[in-house]
């Protein structure tokens, strides 16, 4: 992939995951359509498999590398759900993977990740520095480092939600996704654009690390602290080199939505909806239901809701606030 | 419907709801799978319309009334799924509703089966009979009276759950469902024991209250006080005079879980199928994971989740212990 992406590289991508990523449901609430004054169109990647979209993308990958890197494996540094994505599909495809966790991080991640059968390298967030022992440990093993955004083929492999979400509930007047460095926001854009044409497409991020809303305005990547929100899946510093660009010429908008917008779109996804969503998950739908995208009557509105991987406990302070 | 009921009063009930309730879908987890040591098929009734396969009997047996009855409408008492459930059959098909709710029902499901389009008529639970406002209400217009689970098509409509489960998953080895009144457990006994011959089924009812269990072995109908338990749904004081002899020839045997077990079930739920259930929805889920169903390495086994009506603070408090 030299030339500029396309859709074509997200219909590759969909072929390649065809039968190995789900393919997730629509879902749509009445009450929900009455709030927005609109017909919203879930797509449910909260159902993926390891629970999140960054399935799609990380497999598409890894199926991309040929037999040599494939045995000499890939390294991931995540605490995230891009982590338990690479190791999923490291597994399924039968090559080895390490995977670079914070001293810090979660148990549970911890334990999922080795659950799929990863290495896993932890590192003190504070000390040391996660790119580096990544490029380190890629480069003493001739592994390949899989970032979670800035990759043709996570970007490719992450286009193929909103490519079956167009083609499973039709087309869309309103696009609307979570936005961290990018990654399902460009392959959106690149799937929506070709099979929902004249679509207008919006990425919401968290309102404490508006970076993406800033490097719009100001034509350049804005590169900020890591920002202070529950959408821990948002917290990137910076676009990327790949993502920026497809952004800045395919959306209407960046917006943002707070934590508490978050916490309220949670307690509708999980009231009337049943289904339960991460901070990161719904801000899209937070960022429709506050207003900050704007949709006219009856409009025809899809909204990725892109993982539901939060610890039960946390969950509930949460939704308890 | 005088002669006893069967299979093919299950069947007129899906032709009557087809197209109506929603034909909600089977759910699965590998890690489930695993603990069980089964393969385990989740009827996802908490996605059924008012949130609980309580619409389907609901709706059956509101559409076999003549049009004289439906214009006089009909009356039903409950504070929980079977209240909306009438009170939306009634709007979806043109009847007066009017439900019986105590003084101090959750607001929120006062105002959802307002929302539905029916009357509430409150009374005080500690002072007054609820079976008497409803007969003296019916009485009164003419009003039929739509009992919560000891009625021929509420029990012949609850069985389309399994109907569809059968249809859409398999044979079964095992059938689970939770077990308050006993409809839901006598319509599923009628499709299962049609569509799945051989099935071993079970009912799970609150420890606190296991009313169903001692009437099975004392062999008549055993009556108690409200049971104290977070299945607010299965709180029934006793057996019907249909159910009871359904049960009676159809079930294995009827077992029991704790509120600690829900929790547990709820918090599993959450976690790793990122679905919202309510307490009384995951009794058959408990059951099978306590080993208290008894179940043989690799069988098919069934479970319906049946609700998903808590109040989303409740539902966080609950997790969150």
């Amino acid at each position: 992939m030299t030339a500029p992406l396309s859709y074509a590289d997200v219909e590759a991508a969909a072929a390649v995951i065809a039968g190995v990523a789900h393919r997730t449901p629509v879902l749509t609430s009445r009450r929900l359509d009455e709030e927005v004054g609109a017909s919203v169109l879930l797509k449910a990647e909260h159902l993926q498999r390891v629970g999140a979209f960054k399935f799609r993308g990380a497999y598409t990958a890894l199926s991309a590398l040929d037999a040599a890197s494939r045995r000499a494996g890939v390294v991931a540094y995540s605490s995230g759900n891009h982590a338990q994505a690479v190791a999923l599909a490291a597994r399924e495809l039968g090559i080895p993977a390490t995977i670079v966790m914070p001293h810090d991080a979660p148990q549970l991640k911890v334990e999922a990740t080795q659950g799929y059968g990863a290495r896993v390298v932890r590192y003190d967030r504070y000390t040391q520095d996660r790119e580096q022992i990544g490029a380190d440990l890629a480069a003493e093993s001739g592994a390949t480092v899989v970032p979670p955004y800035d990759h043709p083929h996570v970007i490719a492999g992450q286009g193929t939600a909103v490519k079956e979400l167009v083609e499973d509930a039709g087309p869309l007047d309103v696009l609307v996704t979570p936005l961290g460095g990018g990654g399902l926001l460009s392959g959106s854009i690149l799937a929506a654009r070709e099979l929902s044409p004249g679509v207008r497409i919006y990425g919401v991020e968290p309102a404490a690390g508006d970076d993406a809303r800033r490097s719009l305005q100001e034509g350049r990547i804005v590169h900020i602290e890591t920002p202070v929100t529950i959408a821990d899946g948002a917290q990137t510093q910076h676009l990327g080199e790949l993502t920026f660009p497809i952004l800045a010429s395919g959306v209407e908008e960046v917006v943002t939505a707070t934590d508490a917008e978050l916490v309220q779109a949670m307690r509708l996804v999980a009231g009337t909806l049943k289904q339960v969503v991460e901070p990161t998950g719904v801000l899209g739908l937070a960022g429709l239901r506050s207003g900050a995208v704007p949709v006219r009557p009856g409009e025809r509105v899809g909204v990725v809701l892109t993982g539901g991987n939060v610890d039960v406990r946390r969950y509930a302070e949460l939704l308890g606030e």
